[in-house]
């Protein structure tokens, strides 16, 4: 693969890149690592990918890659930009004949969203979104349980990111990664809803299938000076009546990454939360509470197939990124060698994407009307 | 004392009695407990009440017990009933000279609210609302915590109230305690919000001090015919700037009692589950958690004044209630004795009982008018 | 009832009383509070005795409280003195005709014990030993989990009582529950695991049913200066081949009292604390974990006999050890009226009490033989 | 790197190489996967080695990498066969110039390890055996607090290495990890606690610095027919006068991989649970309960220099795996160029190794002669 953004002081590349390396399938050959032509080749360097695969531009790169015969070329860009960048990296690519793994939010806005939905759809190009927390197995089979019907009909619910990471003005004061997830040029209409709200989002809707129908967005700045929001709590109503909660917030005081979510139905409610996600908790009305831990010969065939570690042998974050790696990549390969792709592939596609756009943009319309009920965009 | 309602089907009244006896000064000597009086006379039995002291009705009691001599007759009177009769008792005994503990909500409806308070100042009696959640130890360490600065300036509350007990139609289908805290008549405009948000609502205005400005609630009853709203979720603002997202529900199947709270601040934010109450977590930008556990010396010596065992013999509900009820008996042992109060006393007043009301008032509004943000009514 | 003990600077009296209050069914009424007079008749007043029946000696008290009518003098005497006290006391109440509740451990040494059974055989008086942990509810779950053979056999019990608050050597400076349980002329043989690891052993006992036949135990005495044992760690051999590791400590800092236990069985095991005493948790070898929660409709019939709460409004120890008092009071209702025992009474005996001081007996005289295995005394 | 062992239906040679893999710097390009030569060349296949390089034999290995240039050959060997092919093999590679990487228990018997000690310091090659949870960032923190004086003197030591896989006897039945794990020509001469015992038994010592001085065994076999223990149960004294409880079980239903630790000292204690990698648990006598959290930056430079993301991303088993590894890589890679090795370098060495065998043969001839106390062999 090769990979545009994800230089010396970023943060989410080095976590894409042991994602791809961890199960020896996927070889980083390529880059145009920073916007920064030195820093790029100073990255390239560390990385010991060959000084001339180190581009100085992404577009140098897709120029590039392209001329290279089929075999040497890379299958796929993987793209840990800052946003507003995802979308015109993510055309170049594609255009030029790449698959494509992206960050999330998809784009800087819908708008780009949509356009890039009918360019994957046109180029049939595999596009993989990484909403990562979908690749842990016990998520996997918290969905396998809601399409059993084991949780019965779904009721409610109740999502949560809560951070404390911007509690100070730490964006004001240069540090990068909080500088640009809080810039309206770089992050887009969101910063709190966008970059975290959303993974609540999409992992309430992997896990239920439920579509949000309404919502209600309550967007609060709490640090002086801070062009986008840190809070954001919003009420859901999904299509068929069923209802949600969903905050994210990035000015919680000790919470770190605790992404975390409860379905209610009908017989049994789950929870699950990511700080701990080897286990799945399911309540029932009437039986004991039982723990389902990744790793037992009792969960799903789905979830087995994305472990790799015996029973209380933990994995964490870096396997569940994995797994959305492992899986593009099964699409990437077959795309490559002209193969049909295989049926049952498992990550987030462009389609996800959209629909966390049209959240996103939702959301910011209800809270910029003073937090009225606001109808999903049609897209 | 003496009771009003908690006949042999009863389940609060049970455990106002063991609140009231755990500590071995509190004896039950009178009661109308049932409004059938065949029901009422076969309870006193049980509770070898002497029966020339079990009354056929609230009224009758009122009467009989008045006439009795100052050291014979009651104290005061603790009020079990369902909502819709607290207020005609409440002002019968206070009008009959009696000091009251009262089971909340504090009345059926905002209007009675307000004219209890106005009783209660009036008749210079003690008036005793039971959010026992209020007694546990820990929830008072949470509000020393607050008060004493130790979170900073509190930016946000997240207070939940989950209950699946009402996920099947057992009021359709003749429970007795489902039957009326869903009957509009007993109960009140809300059911779910009434019977238990309002416990959430106190928790949080008792551990903050924060008052709610505005909320915007959607209210739902999830099961056919049910006729008052089994789920309800709200967001808060509160004055001066917070934020609050509160949310209670009785169809969130596997869900006991467990009320919890987290309270975010700009130093640290703190979280207290009351299923496992003897432990507060604090959470910090900067330096690990810690647990504050019950019963240790380095607690406040508000926490140590009502806890009554060494550390890791755990203490729970009924403590917790014995609690409001020791503090209500410090004011009625001087209201009877004729001395002034004790200054720090500390149980739920009728000044929290109409907050109680009005907040209910302002979330059935909101949720009446489609989730439209409704401004706390003034009382 | 009547008292032995639980002056005002006691611990456990106290919570012997609220214990036998909080159900409202049983009076304390006489008391010998103190072996100093003055500090009995001080007590005596603190809790609202009539000054004829706080007695200046638990000898005047027997002779006095013998001599009243048969509905006047107390059912029961409760004894909540130092272990040295317990045996003379027991002897004098039972036979003087009255029954007797005893805290644990049972008394000063093995001979005792067994002089004590054979005496309260001979009087046929009811005698309760206060091993209050299995009064817990879920305590009595995992027993009949056990009993139906969830388990299947049992092959591995770790029982273990660590607490930290010996930690310093408040003893040497005088601290009053610290000096008497450190001093073998007032405690026994053994402090650590005859104040708490005999707790250990009974709860294992009452769960499993099993005996054990032979043990191996290392004890240590951390502070300097300290007479008894504040550490002891053993290795057991039960009767039909299961293994056992069982500890208990006074020098861990920072615990408190959590007494636990895991019960290893061929089919299942399970896993108790009492810090969280409304969980019961199960494992399988091939099945979700399991989490059993008081109060819910599926817990045994047995169980639920001792909950007065719904599920998720916790219960805790005043309110397990209320159960023992509970059990006992039923037993002596019926001595006291001349009926026969009700069958399935559940508390203590003095048979268990007999067991508790074997085991301390064999531990003691393995740690003092260097840690060699020895074999439970015949009783 | 090249690989002696983990073939097709192996399970820790996949851990091994996952840990190579995951940070990008070490390639896997030799092996001997299988001492059947067919398997040994289809695992080869399955991870895209040069046929060249996928060897029949481990000593047909040793003798062709020698031959490949310097730049060319395998940098080390990771060992991850049966234990007891460990010597062999380590000693052929030793001797045949290479560095080695080496599963535990690190060989067959305490008189191989001590061959090997001297040959690791007559060849000066790199030795590194795969202790893993010593990997952990948390466990790191644990030490760094011990050495610290944090804890104060450490007075007790609790270590559980609790698994449930060998309750029924696959092993009979021809499971091929239970097979070779329960003969004692391949594994040695103890099963439970020379598989797992010695993991406990190395965590202790690695978060302490404590050597055991004598100790007391109680094994069992509860398996019919099954030749060596499959629950060991030990007290320890360690130099110095710390006491310690250390058990291993592979009969305890339901339990899978729940390495713990408690290590109590004079002025705190901590716990840690591999289960729950990135929390530490530390107890004091009179503050609050702390919980440290993995990536935070209170946290040492030690485990900071251990981790790879940020707080509430968890890291687990594979990072924790890898760890080892990439110490082990920073030593292998300064042998290699020739130059000094960093002096910092933190993984388990042969003298751990040593340490460990002399562990399991005090606990196995104190277990053969009924459970007396034995002292550690000279080693």
């Amino acid at each position: 693969m090769g990979m545009v953004g994800g230089g010396r002081d970023a943060f989410i590349g080095a976590v894409h890149r042991m994602a791809a390396w961890l199960d020896g399938k996927i070889d980083l050959v390529a880059g145009a690592f920073s916007s920064n032509p030195e820093k790029s080749k100073l990255s390239g360097s560390d990385l010991s990918i060959d000084p001339k695969r180190v581009y100085a531009s992404y577009q140098a790169m897709v120029e590039e890659e392209a001329k290279l015969p089929a075999g040497e070329r890379i299958d796929f860009v993987s793209i840990v930009t800052p946003n507003h960048v995802h979308f015109p990296v993510a055309k170049a690519f594609l255009e030029g004949g790449f698959n494509v793994v992206c960050d999330k939010p998809m784009t800087f806005n819908l708008e780009e969203a949509l356009v890039l939905r009918d360019l994957v759809k046109k180029t049939a190009k595999v596009f993989a979104l990484t909403h990562n927390y979908t690749g842990y197995p016990m998520v996997k089979e918290a969905r396998e349980m809601v399409r059993r019907g084991d949780l019965g009909k779904i009721l409610k619910v109740v999502a949560e990111y809560p951070q404390g990471w911007l509690l100070n003005p730490i964006d004001a004061e240069g540090q990068k990664q909080a500088s640009w997830r809080t810039n309206p040029e770089q992050a887009g209409a969101s910063s709190c809803i966008g970059d975290i709200g959303t993974h609540a989002e999409n992992l309430g809707r992997y896990i239920t299938g439920l579509e949000i129908e309404e919502l209600c967005a309550d967007f609060t700045t709490f640090i002086e000076g801070r062009r986008l929001e840190d809070d954001g709590n919003l009420l859901l109503h999904y299509q068929g009546g069923a209802r949600g909660v969903l905050y994210a917030s990035q000015i919680s005081a000790g919470e770190e990454n605790d992404v975390n979510i409860r379905v209610y139905g009908t017989k049994a409610s789950l929870e699950w939360h990511q700080e701990y996600p080897d286990n799945l908790t399911v309540k029932y009305p009437d039986a004991p509470r039982r723990m389902f831990r990744r790793g037992n010969a009792y969960v799903s065939d789905t979830a087995k197939r994305f472990t790799r570690l015996p029973f209380g042998h933990p994995e964490a974050f870096i396997e569940a990124f994995a797994n959305i790696y492992g899986e593009a990549a099964r699409g990437i390969e077959a795309e490559v060698s002209g193969q049909a792709l295989p049926k049952e592939l498992d990550f987030p596609t462009v389609d996800d994407g959209v629909k966390g756009m049209a959240f996103i943009a939702a959301a910011v319309q209800s809270a910029k009307n003073g937090g009225v009920w606001t109808k999903m965009p049609k897209t």
